[in-house]
Order: C-alpha cells, then sequence, then structure tokens
C-alpha cells in the first residue's frame, strides 16, 4: 500500500507553523480528553488537535472496515490491534482530508466546530493501555559508560552485550504521559563505607533518554516472528524517559536487575509517531563489532535518524539543554530487539511498549543521562541561572524533544516534559 | 466483617468427597467457559463449578451491592477492584446458597440446571488480566542455593538479600493457566568452554515451584503502602510454575536479570483460593537473621501452612513426585513484598500478580527446582518409570499442587499442570 500520506509536497489547510513538529506529513495517533469532558482518539496537525471519532461519525471515513467505536475509546489498542493495512488507510484518508486542495471539511463550519480543537482544550491521556513494557540496553556507549563507571573499564562491554540485544522487563503501571508530576521516590540505599542499609529519599534521581515503540498484535505463544517481519508488527514510537534513581538502583539490582530503582514513574510523549511517517528518515545502524547469530542478521536500513535532545528546567527559570543525541546511535535496531524477544516464543500484544535504552551518543555531550553526562556527579553541569546539576532536584522539569529533518520536511514527536516534587506526603 | 464462609462446620448439599481441595469452606474463585460457550466467572464446590453470573441474575445475590455484570466478564478483574468487603459478601452468600441446611437453590432444578456444571463441562481460563507482574526471591533456601551453586558457597547470599526482599518485573502476556501446553524454547546459549554462544534449543528447562497472589487496586503514583495495610490489598493466591530455560538465564542475565529464559511461559492453578479462605493455616514466618528496616516490620502472623508438591509424569507413564516443600519456608512474606514495591510509590493494580520466587525448603527432597534437587544436574532423579530427570524432558507434563489441612478441614489450590512440547515449528 502505497504511503500517500507521507507526500512531502502535500500542504494543509490548517495553519502549520514553520518549526511544527506536525506537518500533515506527520500524522501521529494519541487520546485526549476533550473541553466536553469526553475521551477520544485524534491526531495533530499544526497546532491543531483532531477528533477522529466525531470525523468518522460524520462519514469522513466512509469506505474504510472500522467498527463505528474504533476511535470512541479510551486508548489506542484496539485501532492498533486492526494491523498496519488499516492505521496506512485512516492515516493516508486524513492527509485527504486536510489537504490543502480539499475543500470538503474545510468549508463545512459546523464539522469543523465538532472536529477540530486548540491545544489547550484538550488534555492528553496515556495513548495505549501498556500490557508488557520491555526496557533494552541497546546504546553500546551508555553499555560502555556504565560499565566503565560501575566494573572494569578494561572490560566495560559483558561478554554477552555484542552477540544479545539485553533487555528485561519493566513495571507498566507507572508509565506516565507528559505533564503528570512525580515525586522523589524513598527507598533503601547503602551509603558509601556503609555495612547496613539507611531507608530515605532518593539522592540521586537521573533521567534516561530513550525512544520506545508500541506494538501490534504479534504472535501466538511459542511463535517466534522472524527479522524480515519485525517491523510489521511496530506501529509507531514516543520519545521516553526512563526515571532512574541511581543510588536504590546501585544497592538492589543484583542479581536479578533494576526494579524499586526503576518503577516508580516512566514518562512518554502522548502523540504516536507511526513507523510509516518515520520511513523518509531510515539510515544505515553501526556495523557489528562482532559476528550477530543468523537469527538477528537484518538486511536494509532500520536506523532512524531522530535528533534528541534533554532540557532541565530549574522552578522559575529558563530551561538549560543538557544533552543532544540521536537515535541513529543505537548498536541494536528495534527489529532486532522485536525478534529477539520473540526468539523463544514469547507473545506480544497490541499497545505493548519496547523502550531502547538509554541513548547515548560518542561524545560527552550526547551522553542520555546524567549518570554520564555528569559522570557520577563528578563534572557538574551549569545551568542557565548559574545553578549546578549532578543529577534531578525537586521542583526541576525534564524535557525531552524528537524530531527528524530532511529536504524541508520536519516529523517530530513534540516533547515529554516531567517534573519532580518532593517526596509524597499522605494528604 | 465476620468471616462466616469459613466456619468449619458448615456442610454442603453439594457432594465434596473426603479430600477434596474444595469443600464449602473454600470458595475459590475462577473464570470458565460453560458449555453454551459463554465465558463466566465461577466458583467451585466439590466437584461442581458455580456459575456466578447466572446466580446473579437469578437474583441470589440481592442486597449485595454489585453491578449487573460484575460476573459476566472474561476477567474477575472489576470483581477484584470492588474491594474486600464485596468479597466477603459474595463469599459470604455463596456458602449460605449451598449450606446443607438451605433448600432454596437445592430444591431449584431449573435453577441448577442453569447455574452448575460438571467440570468435564467446562473449561478454565486465566481468571485475571494480569496488568503487571512481579516475581520475588523470597526463599532463603533457594537463594542460598543458587548462590552456592552459581557464585561462591562461602557467600551464597549477596549482601542485600537480608535487607530487600529482591523482586523484579516479568512479563504478563506469558501468563497462562493450568492445561495450556508449552514449547520448548530456543535461544542464545553459551556452551561450557566455549568463547562464542549457539542458538539451539533450551537444554535446562526447568519448572520453579511457586505460590503467586492477586491484588486490588491499592494506591496512587507516588503513594507507599503500610505494611500493617499491606494484605488489605491482596484478593488470594495461586500455584505458580514459573518456567524457567536455565542455559538462556545463564548466558542472558546480566546485569539486567533472566528475561527469555523465563518469559517464553508462566503457569498458574486456575481457581484464586482467597487470603481470607486461608485465615485458618497462618502461622509465624521465620525470624529475621539481620534487622530489617522500619518500613519492612510487622506484627502477627503474616506466614501461611500451605503444603506443596511437584509431580514429573512422563508421557504415557505414572506421574513421580520429585519435590514436598510448604510455603511457611519464605522468609519474605507477601505483607513485606507488596510494601517493599510500593515504598517508591509504584502503583499497583487490579489483577496484578506478584510471585513469591521458588519455594524451596530447607531438605533437598523440598527443593522447588530441578535445579537444585539434581544439583545443576549432577544427581538425577529416578521417575518411577525406570527413567531419569535431570531437567525437563519434551512431552512430561509438570504438575504442582498446594493445600492447606487443619482441624479436619482442607482448603486446596487444586492443580497446575503443562505440559513440555518440543520446539515450535510453523503449522
Amino acid at each position: 500500500m502505497p504511503l500517500s500520506a507521507n507526500n512531502p509536497d502535500r500542504t494543509s489547510w490548517l495553519h502549520v507553523s514553520k518549526n511544527s513538529d506536525f506537518p500533515i506529513q506527520n500524522i501521529p495517533f494519541g487520546v485526549f480528553l476533550t473541553r466536553d469532558d469526553i475521551i477520544t482518539i485524534g491526531t495533530r496537525i499544526g497546532d491543531t488537535a483532531i477528533d477522529l471519532g466525531a470525523l468518522h461519525q460524520l462519514g469522513y471515513f466512509d469506505g474504510i472496515p472500522l467498527t463505528d467505536d474504533i476511535f470512541l475509546q479510551d486508548t489506542l489498542n484496539d485501532f492498533i490491534a486492526d494491523g498496519r493495512k488499516t492505521w496506512r488507510l485512516v492515516r493516508n484518508r486524513i492527509a485527504e482530508i486536510f489537504d490543502a486542495e480539499n475543500d470538503n471539511l474545510k468549508n463545512n463550519k459546523q464539522h469543523k466546530e465538532i472536529v477540530l480543537f486548540r491545544l489547550d482544550e484538550i488534555e492528553m491521556q496515556l495513548p495505549v493501555q501498556i500490557g508488557d513494557y520491555t526496557d533494552f540496553y541497546s546504546s553500546i556507549e551508555h553499555a560502555t559508560n556504565v560499565g566503565t563507571m560501575f566494573r572494569d573499564p578494561d572490560n566495560a562491554l559483558l561478554p554477552n552485550w555484542l552477540h544479545i540485544p539485553v533487555g528485561y522487563h519493566g513495571r507498566s503501571s507507572s508509565i506516565i504521559p507528559s505533564g503528570i508530576p512525580i515525586h522523589r521516590p524513598q527507598g533503601q540505599t547503602l551509603p558509601n563505607g556503609a555495612s547496613e542499609p539507611v531507608f530515605g529519599p532518593s539522592r540521586l534521581v537521573d533521567f534516561e533518554l530513550e525512544m520506545a515503540f508500541i506494538t501490534t498484535d504479534a504472535n501466538d505463544l511459542g511463535e517466534p516472528i522472524p527479522i524480515e517481519e519485525a517491523e510489521e508488527y511496530i506501529f509507531g514510537l514516543v520519545v521516553f524517559n526512563d526515571w532512574s534513581a541511581r543510588d536504590i538502583q546501585k544497592w538492589e539490582y543484583v542479581p536479578l536487575g533494576p526494579f524499586l530503582a526503576k518503577n516508580f514513574a516512566s514518562s512518554i510523549s502522548p502523540w504516536i509517531v507511526t513507523l510509516d511517517a518515520l520511513e523518509p528518515y531510515r539510515v544505515d545502524g553501526p556495523k557489528p563489532i562482532k559476528p550477530q547469530l543468523d537469527y538477528l542478521k537484518y538486511k536494509g536500513k532500520k536506523s532512524f535518524d531522530i535528533n534528541l535532545e534533554v532540557a532541565i528546567q530549574p522552578k522559575g527559570a529558563k530551561e538549560t539543554v543538557v544533552s543532544k543525541s540521536n537515535f541513529k546511535h543505537m548498536y541494536w535496531n528495534m527489529a532486532q530487539q522485536l525478534t529477539h524477544h520473540t526468539v523463544n516464543g514469547c507473545p506480544i500484544n497490541s499497545g505493548d511498549m519496547m523502550g531502547s535504552g538509554t541513548i547515548s551518543g560518542p561524545t560527552p555531550d550526547s551522553y542520555g543521562s546524567m549518570l554520564e553526562l555528569t559522570w557520577r556527579g563528578e563534572k557538574p553541569i551549569k545551568m542557565k541561572d548559574g545553578s549546578e546539576r549532578k543529577f534531578i532536584n525537586d521542583h526541576d522539569t525534564v524535557i525531552m524533544r524528537g524530531y527528524c529533518e530532511k529536504d524541508g520536511t520536519r516529523i517530530g514527536f513534540g516533547e515529554v516534559s516531567t517534573k519532580l516534587l518532593p517526596i509524597y506526603t499522605k494528604k
């Protein structure tokens, strides 16, 4: 099926400012609460949110096989489960409806009043009910940095790292959309030099700059997904902040991996940008340093050139960009991750989410966590307001952004912005 | 609220054989497919399954605040979300309806035809949609055995183990009810002495004998649950086989924990036995070897005396019991696990599942995995059919059972039985 929605020459009758992440070539999917307190599935062009449930009821999707209530839902899970063919039909149709050449909706004031919303009239929700969330560890720079700091600089990568897209299971219940504040977690830590742990607020709260992809139903229990098919089951991507408490992590993580150090909160950008919209931004991935087993060998361009940045905004101050990285640096790509995840027959469902792992680039200003940027706090970062950060302070807001740009077309993710509040106190 | 359903003197007008796990004092909850291809929520007395959806429609729950469709669902999640007061009202009412002294339903042939099923007329389903699944590692004997085999006999327990109920996130999508066969997983392993991994079928497929508890909605993001309140959020328990592939696990698990070695399948017994039904079987837990931090200190009896056994049934042969253990051996109890899980504000929802970790007792015949029972395969176990087992063979069925017994009343879980098929081949 042609991806006509990607046509770079198309413009929309909706206003799109020059540096918008959301031109008519994007057409992401999300879920929002409208001014009428109704939750609906929608898309966005420029700074206009579009109610797909209303568009569907008004007949704009006629001819596409969709159930009546497919967009009148709290989550995108059912729509995603409809599969890639349906996503493409819908995305192409949306592009047609909002094409500058198409007067149909443009000239229907009554319909526009029902369908279109200003961003300040809506509240973005979590776009999917995440059944299972897996986090990978696929940046060689990040794995090397962490191995250097915590284990042995001469053997920073563990022996399995170049063979396995290492991953682990995370907690779905604490994944939140951009805009929801979180509390500094409390937990057990082992102070330096102490033999017994203490309980209290984490003192080393950190972000992790990641991308995450959302899947559709892929396989039955027992059935592996070959790598050539893996991308068929990827609906789209979000920018992902995998909040981490480094001191809790250090004490708890052996031998079964991070737990409370991660599951207090993980934030995602609310608009899922489809893999289809990202097609023009495919690039070659890094060359394997060691041969990879056959099931992980792939053909073609499976990496994506997505510019990423992280900013910290102290309370009442301007933000400071602390990292600029790119998704293309990942050593293991999404197709390899999904294939590896199912090689033992593990079932993947609509609405599952898989994080990339922290995306660190090759230079120190492209590292994806404060742990690496400040090298365990040894090199604090100056903020524009004159303060310094080793890790994240109470009342700081961490903002991550991502976008692709090529031949004058920019496809972006908007942002994931999360404020860290002090420890929770009973109301 | 009194737990009148636990009255040990009550008998039922339904037949209950002498050693049944399901006397009228049990009243577990499950989900089944009926002979009419309808999925409903039910309970079980003796060998009779009871359709709670039909009972409710017929007015037998009048006076209890329940929505009309609360039992006409694919999962128990909404019923569990109604909270402990409602569970108790329903369980007490069921005890009354089936009390030998109550002729109401007993004498209504038409109602009985709608409500009652023989076990061979139904097919048990997964009882809950498991949002998040966490597995703990709370048996000191198991952790010591594994530490002795894989690390250092003199320092078998890692430094955090006596302070933290160590846990990690697992995969919900591969949790299946008893009766569903699974395939031997394939994956990467590092052969002894090799420097590069190979791909192929796991050669060390193992069971792990566990119990798991199912929770109700407990807290908001950020809010810890104090240990005195933790048990209020536990609906009930199942017997749990946490299938493991030891060779995959050994190669993949550093530094982020087990992943594909576990997520190919995990099986549970289909009837959730309520924590209320287990009240009479509370016992003291083990004395802490080291002082525990305040948030983990508890009062009263938080351990449960549940007899457990594991049997292996080779194809076409009789089963051989290979382990007898008890849930009371766990060093960390469920209240401590749930409290620890939320101390950082991680939200717990209705239908979440938390596994105990492998339950190994103090004697070699009470270990909860083949890894320990055969000590890495060094001491194979004789089967009744003359064959030997180091780990699990293709076409073996692994059966786990659990029950409590005291003062002539036995409350049991039935069984979780899972057959291991050879590796998956495309149909």
